[in-house]
C-alpha cells in the first residue's frame, strides 16, 4: 500500500527553525503578507488536494499508462479531472508573477508544494513542472507579445509546456543537435526535425500545449553556441488569445519506460512547424541555463517525494507486519509474533530511507530560501551570496537527492520483502519512478562534472570557498557545545576531509582535466555527504536552542535521526576521499576495446 | 540491446589459475574424465544453447509474461520450446546422480553453466533451477520409492519441481504456517492450505510438476520444529510411471511483478492433496535446510549473470555511442563526437560493474569447487574444512552477488542515459529481474543475520577463524613479493579491519543479541569485500605467476580490473567498520510509533 501524508510539520520545522523563513524570506520586498502561518494554511490546502486526488491515481496511472492514438496521447482515468483541479486552483502559478496571473508567492513556497506532487503522483506532476517551468522561462527571456500570448496561459495551466531538446543522437551533447528552423519571412519561423524524450509532449490535459524547442538557425555557428530556442505552440493561437489552427507538431510515437508510465514520454515530428524565436539567435543554450538551476531542483524534488512515500509506506507497513520474534526477546508476547519494526536492520532501512529524504527536503527549502533571496533581497552582496550557493548546490540537490530517492524506494521495497516485488503493493512502482530522475534534466553524471569543473572554479573558487566558510564558521561557533558534540564533532572530520580533496583536486585537476572527471561521482556524494551533515547538525542544534521549541515528539525524532546520520552514513565519506585520491590512474588503464 | 557472450575465457581462466580445477576437482573420485578441456568443451555447448535459444526470448518473455487461463499457466512464446531443449541435451541432470539419468559432473560445472542461464535468460533459469534443486533434495532425503518415481523425472527435467514454502502471514517466519497434512490412512497424506509466491508453481513447460511443501502434521510441536516435507505432485504418477490422475492442487492466481515476468509466480491451494511424507515428520526444515546452500548459491548466481549481460550491453553501448568529447581532447577527431567510453565516468561504472561480477563469479566457482571438495575429498579432516568454508560464505555470494547484480544493472542503465529507460532496450528489464533475488531465498538481511549469529558461532567460532587465516597466511606468503605490493597491501589491511570488528562484534553479540542483528548487513559487506579482495588478489597472483600463462589480453583486464577493485571499491571496507562498531544505539533509540 502506498501511505502518504503531507509532511506538513516537518516543513514548518525546517522552514521556521532551521531557515528562519519569517526573517529570510517573509521580510523580502513583496513577501512581507507571506508569513509562515499563511504560506503553511496554503501548504495545508495543497496537501489535502495530493493525499485526497492525486495520491489514488498514483498506482492506477502506473497500471494503465498513456496510450497514442491518431496523433493524440489519452492520459490515464483521472489525470484529466486532478489536472484541472490545480489549474483551477491556481496552484501553478502559486510562484507566478502576479502581472501574469500567478499567486506571486516565494519560490520556497512551491518547492513544499512541488514535493507532495512528486510524493502523492509523480507522473502527473511532470505535467505540472515542466508548464511551471515554461511559464517562468517564458517571462525571463520572452518578448512582451510572447508573454501576454504565452506566460499567462502557462503560469495558470490553461495550456501546459514542454522541453523539447534530445534527439536520437544527441543526449548530453546538444551541440550535435540537426533540428533546423528557417525564418518564415513574416518574422516567424519554421521549425524541422524529431526530438525524442519529450516529457509531456503530447496530451489531453490541456487545450494546448507551448513546446519550447531547441534547433539552429541556418547561419549557426557549430556546437551548443549556435542552438537558439523557439516557442512552437501546439495550436496557434487565434485572434482572441485562445487555441486556433493546428500547428505542424506531431507524436510519432510515446515511449515504453520502467516507470513513470502516466507521463507520455514523446517523440515529437516538427514539420515546417510555426515557430517563434526566443530572444536572439544562438542563446537558446543560455535561456534554458537560466532556468536549469530551478529545474534541476525540480527534479532532485522529485527523489525527495519519491523518498517520502516509500519511507512512509514502509513504516506503516512495518509497525503492522507481524514476522519473528525481536532479537531481544518477544516485544508482543500476546501476538503471534512481533511487528517487524522490533529488528534492527528493518530499522536501519527505515532510518536511512528517512535522513536522507529530512535531510533533502531541508536542502532543497534552504536553496529554494536562497533562490527567494537571490532574486529578491535588497542587498546586492547577499544576492551574490545567494545566487553562489545556489550555483554550487544545484547540482548537488539534483543528483544526491534522486541518487537517494531510488535508494529509499529500494529500502522501501525491501522492508516489504516478497511483497514489495508485487505491482498491487506499490512500492516497486517508486522505485521504477524514481530512476529517470537520475537520469534526465542532466544525468547525475553531468551533475557531478558541472561541480568539478564548473562550480568549483568559477570567481576563482569562490562557491567553495565561502561553503567551507559558512559550515566551518558553524562548526567553530558551535564546537564546544557538549551537547551539540555528537553532531558538530563529525561534521567538522567531514569538511575537512571535503576541503582537503577540494584541494587535491584543484591541483591535480588544473594540469590534467580528466582528473576532474574521473573524481566527480563520489566527490559529489562527498559534497552531499557533508552538506547533509551540516543541515543535520543545524536541525540538532534548532532542537536543542532553548528559545525554539519543537514538538517534543518532532525534537525526539530529529534528534534521533541526526545521530543515526552521523553514526551511520556520514562514515561513507572516509571511502569517498580514499577513492577520490586514487586518482584517475585505475579508471584509464584499460583500453577502450578490452571493455 | 541485450549483449551477452558467454564468458568462457573467464570461467576456464578461474578453474584453471585461481582455483587449480585440475587438482581440486578432476583429482576427486568419479570426477577423473572430467577434466578441465572436457569441462570446458561442455560448456561451450551449453553457452551456444544460451546465446542461440534463451537470449533472444529474454526481452519477448519479459514483454508478454505469464498468463493464466482455466487454473492453467501458459509461459511466454518460445519457453516451451528453449526448456525442452534443455531436457533433451539432459543440461538438468548436468551433475545429478548417473543412476538416476544424471551426467554425474561436478557441482562447478553447474555453476558454471547456471550463470549462462541467468544471463541469457533468468526468467526462464528459475524453472530449471527449482527442477534441479528438487531432483537433488529428493536425492538426499526420499525413500527409495520416491527416488523410483520422482527424482529420476527431475533430474531428466522431464518433470518440473517447486518448493512450496512462504504463506500470506509467513514469510521470513515459517513457524507461523497454517497450512496441514493428515494422514490418509493408505500411507499417503492429504494437504490442504493456501502458498503463495511459488515460483514455476504451474507452467505448461513440463507434463507434470512435483511440489516439495512444507505442512504441519496434526500432533507438530510449535515453531519451525514442527514443519514436515511432503511431495505433491501435480499429477500422481500412473503404474507406469507417467502422469496419470490430476492431483488437488489449484493455481489460483499468478502474481504481477517487478520483472521477472517470464517466470510464474503462483499462488497454489491445496485442497486435501494426495501428498507423500519425506524424510521423518517435523524434519522438513531440516531437509530443506540441507539444500540451502546450493540454492542460495544459484540464487547468488543470479545475480552474477544479470551482472554480466548488464556489463556487456553497457560495454558494448559505450564503444559505439558517440557522445561529447574526451575531457583530454577528442579521441576520434574524424567522428562528430567521441564514443562515450572514453569518460572517466562512464569507465567507473562499467569497471565497477565489472569487478564486482568477475569477483562474484570466481567466488561462486570457488564455493562450488569447495562443494564438490566436501561431497568427495577422500580426507575428512579436508572435506570439513571445504563445508566450513561453504557454509561461511554461502550467505555472502548470496546476498553480495545479488546486491551487486542489481547494482550493476543499474549502473549499466546509467550509462546507456535517457535510451536505458526505455523498455526497448532491454537494460531497465536487468534491473527490475534481478531486484527479486534479494529478497528471496531468505531476504539478504536474513542471510546477513545468519552469518552473524550463526555462522560466526558454529563450532566456537571456527569457521571466520580458518577463513582469517587463510586469507592472511595468503598476505604473509606474499607480502614480499614487490609486483603484488598493489593488491596484498589493502587486502592486508582489510582483513585486519575485519578480524577486528569480528572480534569486537563476539564481544557485544555475546551481551547482547540486538548488536548482533544491529551490524549484521554491514558485516556481511565488509565480509564481502574482503572475500572479494582476497580473490582479485589471487588472481593478481595467477596472472604475475611466471609459471601460468592466461593470454595476455585477460592478463592484462585482469590485472586493471583487480587494481581498480583495490583502489575505488575496496576503500568502503572503513566506512563498514565505523558503521558497525557504532553499535545499535542509533538504531533502537526512536520508539515503534515515532517511525
Amino acid at each position: 500500500m502506498q501511505v502518504y501524508r503531507a509532511p506538513l510539520d516537518d516543513v514548518r520545522f525546517v522552514l521556521d527553525e532551521v531557515l528562519g523563513y519569517e526573517t529570510t524570506v517573509a521580510t523580502l520586498p513583496g513577501y512581507e503578507e507571506a508569513t509562515l502561518d499563511a504560506a503553511m494554511e496554503i501548504l495545508a490546502e495543497a496537501a489535502r488536494l495530493c493525499e485526497g486526488v492525486l495520491l489514488p491515481l498514483n498506482r492506477t496511472g502506473d497500471e494503465e499508462g498513456c496510450v497514442l492514438e491518431n496523433g493524440e496521447v489519452r492520459t490515464p482515468a483521472g489525470f484529466r479531472g486532478a489536472y484541472r483541479e490545480l489549474v483551477v486552483g491556481g496552484w501553478l502559478g502559486l510562484d507566478g508573477d502576479p502581472e501574469h496571473g500567478g499567486a506571486g508567492l516565494p519560490r520556497v513556497m512551491w518547492t513544499a508544494f512541488d514535493e507532495m506532487l512528486c510524493a502523492s503522483n509523480v507522473s502527473l506532476e511532470t505535467y505540472a513542472a515542466l508548464t511551471h517551468s515554461a511559464g517562468k522561462l517564458l517571462l525571463r527571456h520572452g518578448s512582451g507579445e510572447q508573454k501576454d500570448r504565452y506566460a499567462g496561459k502557462l503560469v495558470s495551466g490553461e495550456w501546459a509546456g514542454t522541453m523539447c531538446l534530445t534527439e536520437p543522437h544527441a543526449g548530453t551533447d546538444l551541440g550535435m543537435i540537426a533540428t533546423r528552423a528557417e525564418a518564415a519571412g513574416d518574422g516567424a519561423h519554421r521549425v524541422t526535425g524529431t526530438k525524442i524524450f519529450v516529457t509531456a509532449g503530447e496530451h489531453d490535459l490541456t487545450e494546448s500545449i507551448v513546446h519550447l524547442v531547441l534547433a539552429k538557425l541556418p547561419d549557426a555557428p557549430a556546437g551548443v553556441r549556435g542552438i537558439s530556442l523557439f516557442i512552437v505552440p501546439k495550436h496557434r493561437p487565434g485572434p482572441g488569445g485562445g487555441p486556433a489552427e493546428r500547428n505542424a507538431v506531431v507524436c510519432g510515437s510515446i515511449e515504453h519506460k520502467m516507470g513513470l508510465g502516466g507521463s507520455a514520454t514523446c517523440t515529437l515530428h516538427f514539420e515546417g512547424a510555426h515557430a517563434e524565436l526566443v530572444g536572439e539567435p544562438h542563446t537558446g543554450i543560455a535561456s534554458m541555463f537560466t532556468m536549469m538551476n530551478a529545474s534541476r531542483i525540480d527534479v532532485g524534488i522529485q527523489g525527495i517525494g519519491i523518498g517520502e512515500i516509500a519511507y512512509q509506506s514502509a513504516a506503516a507497513y512495518a509497525r503492522e507486519r507481524l514476522q519473528g520474534r525481536s532479537p531481544a526477546g518477544p516485544q508482543a508476547p500476546d501476538l503471534p509474533a512481533d511487528p517487524i519494526i522490533v529488528h534492527p536492520d528493518v530499522r536501519r532501512a527505515l532510518l536511512r530511507a528517512r535522513a536522507l529524504t529530512e535531510a533533502g527536503r531541508a536542502l532543497a527549502l534552504w536553496l529554494s530560501v536562497e533562490l527567494d533571496v537571490a532574486e529578491r533581497h535588497p542587498d546586492e552582496r547577499r544576492r551574490q551570496e545567494a545566487d553562489d550557493l545556489v550555483a554550487l548546490l544545484t547540482p548537488v540537490v539534483k543528483a544526491a537527492c534522486t541518487d537517494n530517492g531510488v535508494e529509499a524506494a529500494n529500502l522501501a521495497l525491501g522492508v516489504f520483502g516478497g511483497h514489495g516485488y508485487i505491482r498491487e503493493t506499490g512500492v516497486e512502482q517508486l522505485a521504477r519512478d524514481g530512476r529517470i530522475a537520475q537520469i534526465y534534466e542532466g544525468t547525475n553524471g553531468i551533475q557531478a562534472l558541472d561541480l568539478v569543473r564548473r562550480k568549483l572554479a568559477l570567481h576563482e573558487g569562490r562557491l567553495p570557498r565561502r561553503f567551507f566558510d559558512r559550515v566551518e564558521g558553524f562548526c567553530e561557533e558551535h564546537g564546544r557545545d557538549a551537547e551539540l558534540a555528537d553532531f558538530v564533532g563529525p561534521l567538522a572530520d567531514a569538511v575537512r576531509r571535503l576541503r582537503r580533496t577540494t584541494e587535491w583536486l584543484a591541483e591535480r585537476g588544473a594540469a590534467d582535466a580528466e582528473e576532474l572527471a574521473a573524481a566527480a561521482t563520489d566527490y559529489l556524494r562527498l559534497f552531499a555527504l557533508v552538506t547533509f551533515a551540516y543541515l543535520w547538525a543545524r536541525t540538532a542544534r534548532a532542537c536543542l536552542d532553548p528559545g525554539q521549541a519543537p514538538p517534543p515528539e518532532l525534537r525526539e525524532a530529529k534528534l534521533a535521526t541526526a545521530r543515526f546520520y552521523m553514526t551511520r552514513v556520514l562514515p561513507e565519506a572516509v571511502a569517498h576521499e580514499q577513492v577520490i585520491t586514487a586518482g584517475k590512474g585505475p579508471l584509464m588503464a584499460l583500453p577502450a576495446e578490452a571493455f
